[in-house]
């Protein structure tokens, strides 16, 4: 049975485990869909970031029983074609709860504690103990989405004391967060928030989710966060709301445009902090994803139906 | 009766809820203690940061039946004329333990995640997806000292997932970690570690209690941070172990001399942040004090017999 992964350098570790741990597979690992191209009408098992694949790659691979996708984006997959030929599909949901979460922390704590005037200090050799570090602990977080990453954010957030508020679509309770609002009533809540971590999904109803409006609602002294999508909020929408005062600092991971362009507004804005769209990226990324790939092999191999992240090919989620 | 204080500008709020909460007593909130001494004779209780005081003003204060220390730092007390006069002492230990823990992720993820690159990056303007951040999560973390600071840095290490491996000078098993060692035996650890925090006390036996030896056991991408006391590890060693490549990089928020000279080669290194011993620095820290004293208010003014934070004048702690 060939299981064909077109995952550019798999890490040396990961590939000898599964040779070892599943002596009777044989494994062809390419350096991408071009390499991995001849091999894919051979192929049972077909490992893929997803984005490689197309109706006339799936007609070809005629042995093909399962489809692995190493992330979770799902927009490019050739899902019509795969539901014809019955292939099972799996992916990594979740796989970015861990790092994003872990990115959450580091920015709060930079805006807070006011990271970039202190290492500014630093390398002025100025030794200056008045600079103000706001804590975290004990203030309210509210997070738009309470999905995988959502739901990780709060459960470190509660770590922190915090309060949680998280916004959804349907409003319903989850793990780890105190409180939860529907998307389309939850305005009131922004009035207590110290910080807004927004890590909502992009569907056409959440184009532009945060206005003005939500802006003016946040206290003073409040940090917003956004590392879901580029097109929750205008860029100009933040830029207002941070030079009017409405908000103390806005750390931006997402734009509506990427790489943001060199002379771009948001890099010289004092109280906005850029990054370049990191906040999932992890030196962990390969490791988890092919324990979740692990898994779901053992089970495929042992006949099993049930599945980590099974995919419903008609749905496309 | 009168409540005497001599710290320097107690916040407004904080002196109406007093008054508001115990409107029975008389209270004087004086700027220090040139201002406050007049005064000292006809208190029953004063609140102090616990250096102003002498023998003489202690035997000058009739009337005074307990002291309020709003720190832990208990150095400078006349503990042996309060001990004859029967005075009752009370202190704000554990007032620390959230700045402090918050600090240690604070800097940990900052060094871990190349947050001072990434800074340069984006004031740079450059759009770079590359740089390596390591993740703190599920990683290993010695902390020397497992007193309150210690064990609050290990719980929130433990939400992080995090194996967490404390040194004391029993080793006595203390919550929040999954493993303790006594300090008499405890280099072994070191080779696991990922991260080091030190906060111990300055006891005779701490004094360099950190040295060479350690460093060559640390793994080379481990990151050792002190915010404990500046003679725990000499400067020169710390140096050496950064530049000779034995760990990662080293955060420093206490030195031999503090404040840390100007020409000082520290701050410079590059694999070395300093900070200015600021790591116990809140602006909760009136809050949490005075919150520690109302609640001993209380009881005192019911004549119990329990105080928070008790100190024994004979051992001075």
């Amino acid at each position: 049975m060939l299981v064909l992964s077109a995952i550019k350098n798999v890490k040396e570790d990961i590939r000898n485990r599964l040779e070892a741990d599943f002596p009777e597979l044989d494994f062809s690992f390419c350096h991408g869909i071009e390499e991995a191209k001849a091999e894919l009408p051979e192929a049972e098992i077909f490992i893929t970031y997803g984005e490689d694949l197309s109706d006339e790659l799936i007609k070809q691979a005629k042995n093909l029983k399962w489809i692995m996708v190493l992330s979770a984006g799902m927009e490019k997959m050739p899902f019509s074609q795969i539901d014809k030929q019955g292939i099972l599909v799996t992916n990594a949901r979740g796989i970015h709860a861990i790092p994003m979460a872990e990115y959450t922390f580091t920015m709060l704590l930079q805006a807070a504690r006011q990271g970039k005037k202190v290492i500014a200090h630093e390398q002025a050799h100025i030794w200056d103990r008045k600079v103000v570090m706001n804590e975290i602990t004990g203030k309210t977080l509210v997070v738009l989405g309470t999905g995988a990453i959502g739901q990780e954010t709060a459960r470190l957030a509660q770590a922190f004391r915090m309060r949680t508020i998280g916004v959804s679509k349907t409003g319903k309770l989850k793990p780890y967060f105190d409180e939860t609002h529907p998307s389309d009533n939850w305005k009131h809540v922004l009035s207590k928030a110290d910080f807004v971590v927004a890590v909502m999904p992009s569907t056409p109803e959440t184009i532009e989710f945060v206005k003005p409006e939500h802006f003016e609602k946040m206290p003073a002294h409040s940090i917003f966060l956004n590392m879901g999508r580029g097109d929750l909020v205008k860029t100009e929408t933040v830029l207002e709301a941070v030079r009017n005062g409405e908000i103390a600092h806005a750390v931006l991971d997402v734009f509506e445009e990427e790489p943001l362009p060199e002379d771009h507004v948001l890099w010289e804005e004092e109280n906005i902090t850029v990054t370049p769209h990191v906040s999932g990226v992890s030196p962990q990324y390969q490791y988890r994803g092919f324990d979740i790939f692990s898994d779901n092999l053992e089970r495929y191999l042992q006949g099993q139906e049930e599945f980590i992240n099974k995919i419903d090919p008609k749905r496309g989620y």
